[in-house]
């Protein structure tokens, strides 16, 4: 063979994106067929839509893409048309239902899951193809479906395995938070882009806290690397009442005192982080309602009001879905209610710190979105679960069901010229529906073929040499015993007596011996104390 | 609401692009997991890469791709490299491994589905984004994985529900074609293009025919409309040489009887076409052995050779897997085996003729591809299939299975101010894992709300209005029996009693009434006569 004298290429993958194993492509695969076990229920049935768009059809709705063409990744086609890849699921739908106006029922309910593209800096489990999972109601005009909606995030996560009280849904409503606004003289058209900037800062409050997203409102804020931010600027009295508002859904918070770690003792008060109190969605509604907000506010606060009956109607409490006025959600096309599904569990971060797991999917209501194409208003509302982050979290849970497939069976090879007879060893197996394989490597170095198996957690090796031929046997190696017994030489654990390592059996008994030990395995595995 | 006065936007896709149906989703899913299950059985598990790669790793390996950066989707990143949307899921392959080069285990067998995208032009079935699903062995140098990958294809088909006769796996080695060139003068670096212009024309054997080839090879051909396409000026010999060899797998077959249709009676000879016979492998092999051809393919019929006794060992017959030196494979990259699979039943085509479905899937040996990486070879081999064209095929077999998921049942709205009865309701009804939704459009035309149930085929619906709440009842309309009494009126066809179309029940026997009336709808449609 000739030396290759070439520049070898760099295999190398472009930054933000990665490849998937076996664990987690299983465990991904489970996750999405048991949530849309659950969209199903709920009458939704699948629809995709491509990779690519137009990209004026997806129009421009990232957050914190303030640049032109940022975030996405377009090219121009044949024809000089810009296409984007879909950064989410959402904008392509409403393209679809817009195609399809006169084809589609009605209320129109559909989910489905795919990757999506952002062409932004990748960061630790931050990454630029990514996948979701999404599901939406569009002509549905009521608030009925945004209450659909949040009960159908419960139910999802409890699906997964994430215990009650380790989760809840955050509804609320961007009428009230525009009317907050106008109300602080922040209303009309002219006032769009700082209305935006302003929820940017709110939606911080989780990073930053109350007290961050003050300094953000107000005169800006310093980092402990002494980094600055920009403020808004905004006067006391207009910071006042948006912290006054977005902090209505926790115990015994006001302007002055929101730090306050007061201990209410009180059953309408539903306890979820060790320093703070939310309020029930009854207490945060009074409070709501005593909001300084214009009328378009009193909408909204109905909405929710109508969205609590509901939920409560259908036997769903505080602790499972609640009034959070601190809700905001990143993108631009929300109209009505907005909602999002929190972890609440612990977990350390980088610098090994408990916080709360946080936000694994969201939505809210997008009136406006079919109406760019179609010109007259289409009512929709739906939710975005983040599948790698929400798989992140069951991880984390050991909720991850990383669905136990056993390795194969391996057919050794001894003898190049017999190659044939451990072929038909093998297709015997897999016609027992056996999972089995015969060695596909360099046979000749026989030890690598027990390294392949080891490494692969082979349960069992089947061996068949010369001495074995001539006799019409077949040795049958228990892998599992093997290692248990090397392992008891050291840890002298014992729990049941050992069984042999290798047996020898009749050829024609292949199949029955290596189901009759798989058997054998598996019993062991439930049996085995821990 | 004012009016909008701006230019609507054009709602529309990119072409070659599809948004899918619930039904096509379902029967995809479906697909895949079978496959998937096939795979598994043979010792393969799954891992995926990324949609972007950089296009130097991807490298030009496309058919028909002459053009420079022709037939993949580019752009150019943030660090001014260029990325590309991957053409097929080997190529990534190949990067994956060479980058895990040294914590992967060879031989390392694995498999994937996912969405690939080619640039070109589309046309009735053919898209810009499509789906394949792979197998490879890497780290496999012998022919034995070849063979495997055949034995798998067939058994892919079969679990998919595809006749035993009604498919067949083809293998040919590019060695032996190779070789035959060599024979006539095109060996070497220097004739490489040309020797890739002979096996695109070779492989055009499917819609011209041996005569169109030859005329490929020759003068050039003319189509019906009159469109010329220019040939490759071989002499008269070189032609024979190569019409001889692609024609050893016909039977009776010879440089001057191609064509000929002599029915030969002779158990070796498989039947597969109405008008033609193709030998079996062993007569394959021996006319190939006659063959005027180079050493080099000497080699590649002893592997060959090889094949044939692995799978004739494991008990496939010349029916599922069979030599044919015919097959070429578009992908310039294969260097020893490559093998396709094809669907040998009829269809119409679009002038209404009868033929044949054709190849939906294949594969080869590519030792070559990894190497571009690490400098030293890595052998490997294996196979595509196209997913969408598979499942055309099975939707023409009538083996499409679409997954039977029944509509949701329909909680209608009678009264805006009782929504919380009404999703207490179908709350119940979930709680009992019954499928059921609540009407989520404009409650207020009680009309619009039956016919939602009509077109989205809902078995049942829900009706409380004023006077069933008073008495505390609620009605259970029977759409499915409702349907078939209105379409007896029509065609006097009674095959049982009919069941009223509607009855009242106690509003705490709900969920109840509607489990009984699911469970005989469930036994009408097993008992239905067709």
């Amino acid at each position: 063979m000739t030396k290759n004298k070439k520049q070898k290429l760099k295999a190398r993958i472009p930054r933000g994106f990665i490849d998937r194993s076996a664990a987690d492509i299983r465990a991904t695969d489970k996750m999405i067929s048991e949530i849309g076990k659950v969209y199903q229920k709920y009458g939704f049935d699948p629809v995709e839509t491509p990779m690519f768009e137009f990209t004026d059809c997806l129009g421009k709705f990232l957050p914190d893409s303030d640049r032109p063409n940022e975030g996405v990744f377009s090219l121009i086609d044949d024809d000089e048309q810009w296409m984007s890849l879909r950064y989410d699921l959402t904008a392509p739908l409403a393209r679809h239902v817009a195609e399809q106006f006169n084809e589609i029922q009605m209320p129109y309910r559909t989910y489905r899951s795919g990757w999506v593209f952002r062409n932004e800096k990748p960061g630790p489990g931050r990454f630029r193809q990514f996948m979701q999972m999404d599901a939406d109601s569009v002509g549905a005009p009521g608030v009925q479906s945004d209450a659909e909606m949040c009960m159908m995030m419960a139910d999802t996560m409890e699906a997964l395995g994430v215990p009650r009280g380790d989760y809840v849904v955050r509804v609320n409503n961007r009428k009230v938070l525009d009317g907050v606004m106008e109300a602080i003289g922040l209303g009309g058209e002219e006032n769009a882009a700082q209305r935006l900037d302003v929820m940017r800062s709110i939606d911080k409050i989780d990073r930053f806290g109350i007290e961050g997203v003050r300094d953000l409102l107000g005169a800006g804020r310093e980092d402990e690397s002494g980094a600055k931010t920009k403020g808004l600027g905004l006067d006391e009295k207009s910071i006042g009442n948006i912290l006054s508002y977005i902090s209505s859904g926790i115990s015994g918070a006001s302007v002055d005192s929101i730090q306050a770690e007061s201990k209410v003792e009180d059953d309408n008060i539903y306890e979820l982080e060790d320093t703070q109190y939310f309020n029930s969605n009854k207490l945060t509604m009074n409070s709501l309602r005593r909001s300084e907000v214009s009328d378009y506010a009193e909408d909204g606060i109905r909405e929710l009001d109508q969205i609590c009956d509901l939920v409560t109607a259908a036997g769903y409490g505080t602790n499972r879905i609640r009034i959070d006025p601190s809700v905001v959600r990143g993108l631009e096309y929300y109209t009505g209610p907005v909602y999002e599904v929190e972890l609440t569990f612990k977990i350390k971060n980088e610098k090994g710190q408990d916080v709360v797991f946080g936000s694994v999917g969201g939505g809210g209501r997008y009136d406006g979105l079919v109406k760019r194409f179609t010109g007259q208003p289409v009512p929709a509302t739906g939710f975005s679960i983040g599948v790698s982050r929400l798989m992140t979290a069951l991880k984390n849970l050991g909720k991850l069901d990383s669905t136990d497939i056993l390795a194969p069976v391996l057919v050794t090879v001894m003898d190049g010229n017999e190659m044939g007879n451990y072929q038909k060893m093998v297709q015997e197996l897999r016609n027992a529906n056996i999972r089995s394989e015969m060695y596909q490597g360099n046979w000749k170095k026989f030890g690598n073929q027990l390294k392949y198996a080891n490494r692969r957690n082979c349960p069992i090796a089947i061996i068949q040499g010369e001495d074995e031929r001539t006799t019409g046997e077949v040795q049958i190696k228990d892998l599992i015993e093997g290692k248990r017994l090397s392992e008891e030489i050291e840890d002298n654990v014992t729990w049941r007596e050992s069984r042999p390592a290798q047996i020898s059996v009749r050829r024609d008994e292949l199949v029955d011996a290596v189901l009759k030990l798989l058997a054998q395995q598996a019993e062991d595995r439930e049996n085995k104390p821990e």
